[in-house]
């Protein structure tokens, strides 16, 4: 019988590390999803999804980079706008200026189709409330919603599901240690290519876990 | 007091026509977005775009065209995938050939990052049950999904709305006629960009309505 297949929504970074470890852990064939959408990091973060792939042996043919850079016509983020910052502080209504509206709808839309196409029933993100509370689309009642829309909008039976949403990135690191995933080969920083900033809120999140598994960045 | 916007979801045919007519006509201000996904006749659609804004005088700064043919790798419709005819019978489970999987989500979800970032308050669609009730993303259900889910997605309250998703396209040429907007303009074959073939599932529900109320088509 063959194995029940999964889209998995992968950045590069530690969550879509675990995400892809647990969808093998699960008995899923999987299928990594990279979307480059004029994020700062993308050559980079491009780069790290290749080597988790491959530290997976992910057939070629099984992984797709969809190239979204259009989302930055339409501006109002720090992560695709050239003239804005990456802020640390959090902006109007708790919402960071590094927010690309309504952002994970569309990749979530993109992943749906290619369900549609490949008969894949699972869409496995790694959404992660502690990382972002002020993130609208990081909510579980927001997953709810898009299954719900699936439902009506959708072919098949495609369920989406957030296997990591309630995980502390603690928890994040140990699981990694568990599954033996290669944290090395990710790729957090919303700022550098090279070496980490240190200061985004992203390279924060991971230097606290870090530290509070006791262990050092293999990237430092 | 200046008007509420509103970001109109423009194909350059009939049905979109009759959207921008009736947004202009309660009194919106409003920001037309074309999409290209790869579809066969794109370069005439957007032609049609074009000519209906000018026509409604929409500086061009309001006007936005997406390109997302990178949609195509994803395959699996006649309408972007090259290796496919269009065909005018139904497939499997009543859905056409030219269903591109779970399209209307992925245009509103662009729709939606734009509405945010400009403050519009409305998304108007011109989806249209009796076009193709094969399509599962053409119901009422599922705008109310996508309704339900704006709400706990986006950071503004924003609405999609579908002002003639149940009229029949004798009303809708009725509804453009009493508004004297231009159909002459507009554009709805499938397969041709010169002359419309007469024999896509488009361009048959045109002629229908065409010969419905009466009236010869100006395109032809």
């Amino acid at each position: 019988m063959s194995k029940p297949k999964a889209i998995v929504l992968m950045s590069g970074g530690m969550d879509s590390l675990l995400i892809t470890a647990l969808s093998l852990e699960a008995g899923y064939e999987i299928f990594p999803l990279f979307i480059q959408y004029g994020q700062k990091t993308e050559k980079r973060e491009l780069k790290a999804f290749n080597d988790v792939c491959d530290h997976y042996k992910v057939p070629a043919d099984h992984r797709k980079v969809m190239d979204l850079r259009e989302l930055g016509k339409i501006g109002g983020s720090s992560l695709t706008d050239a003239g804005m910052a990456v802020e640390s502080e959090l902006g109007k209504g708790g919402i960071p200026n590094s927010y690309v509206p309504f952002r994970n709808s569309i990749f979530l839309a993109y992943a749906v189709s290619w369900a549609e196409v490949l008969g894949a029933e699972k869409i496995i993100i790694g959404a992660v409330v502690e990382d972002a509370p002020g993130y609208p689309d990081c909510r579980p009642e927001y997953y709810t919603a898009f299954n719900h829309l699936i439902r009506f909008g959708a072919k098949n039976i495609i369920q989406i599901e957030t296997p990591i949403i309630r995980m502390s990135k603690e928890q994040i690191l140990n699981e990694c240690e568990r599954l033996e995933a290669p944290i090395g080969k990710t790729w957090s920083c919303y700022q550098n290519e090279d070496k980490p900033c240190g200061t985004c809120d992203s390279c924060k999140l991971r230097q606290n876990a870090f530290e509070a598994i006791g262990k050092s960045d293999p990237l430092l």
